[in-house]
């Protein structure tokens, strides 16, 4: 079994979080995307849409898609979880999880791909798009300082795979200059119990 | 318990759709969006991102996004599991959902919010991004009808969540004039057998 990925981009980052957070160890194999290594046909049958990271099982099926991966072994290794606990709590991380990547993670990697170029290569980057897009990420730090202000993690006092996808985001989201402001000091607090688990360096 | 939506979204129908396959009843809300009904103050402490659906359960507690809130009532009664049934077929489930999410759903919805300027009271509309969207959903159907030459559902011979998304979605991208090509036969066979289902009304 073995996960392919680039170790820099944030959404492997959120698997190898959560694969720590559960000590569960894994091998990687690193793909140069910028040389276009996860084009090949070969790997295009691993792998049809290209992005990263995914899970090669033993047997050769492939799973794609960050979440997809998290949740396979969630139900695999169903101790420490970290997508919920009851059906109420699992709606709840369900919900966290797709506000900060439909907020904060898909504005911030709309505003890299648009702003940067980094993928002109294989897509027509739109400024003014990449602009609003950073835009949009940056407004949605209210909201969640809003929130974090009453709540000790994304969802209550349980640490959850939406927090892992909330500091990767905000990790990667330098690369495009964007940053906590220093009001913003329940995101702050926040941050710093997150940065400082074990799995963070992952 | 009920839930706020607007009839004719997507969002809404995927969970309608959703609960019908489980025999669930439900109350239903309907807000104006257009009116700006979902933006009101009482509405946003129920709901503070605005977007529809939200579940609002008898003690007053909200769970907003869609798959949130079908994945409450796929914990809750788990028989006719829409969400994958193995550890793997879960982890396939949530790879087919997310696939159509970010490959079509988006994109029709980009589409449609930045090319038909009916949000423009409340966010600018960028024509440029909103065609880029339409062309990137229709660039997909390739992929997809490749898949489901292979396929009798997303997953295997088993109906999921994936397929209601993907069927409210292609009925959905009409409204941006966006339609399955008739060379696409595997996909047209599969809505067929989709569209086709008493909870396709719901």
């Amino acid at each position: 079994m073995k996960i392919y990925q680039t170790h820099k981009a944030p959404n492997p980052r959120r698997v190898r979080m959560f694969l720590a957070e559960k000590n569960i160890e894994m091998n990687y194999q690193e793909v140069d995307i910028a040389a276009g290594d996860n084009l090949t046909p070969e790997m295009k049958v691993k792998n049809p849409t290209t992005k990263l990271p995914f899970l090669e099982l033993d047997d050769g099926t492939c799973i794609g898609e960050t979440v997809a991966i998290c949740r396979y072994f969630e139900e695999l290794e169903p101790e420490s979880p970290l997508m919920g606990r009851s059906a109420l709590e699992k709606a709840q991380v369900e919900m966290w999880q797709r506000r900060v990547e439909f907020h904060l993670l898909q504005p911030v990697s709309m505003c890299f791909v648009h702003s940067t170029g980094f993928f002109k290569d294989r897509m027509k980057p739109i400024a003014e798009w990449g602009s609003a897009s950073g835009e949009n990420a940056i407004a949605y730090f209210e909201a969640l300082n809003e929130h974090l202000s009453k709540s000790e993690y994304l969802v209550g006092d349980y640490f959850s795979i939406a927090d892992i996808t909330l500091l990767c985001t905000i990790d990667f989201a330098r690369v495009v200059k964007i940053r906590v402001d220093e009001k913003y000091t329940h995101i702050l607090d926040w941050y710093e119990r997150v940065s400082s688990r074990e799995s963070a360096k992952a």
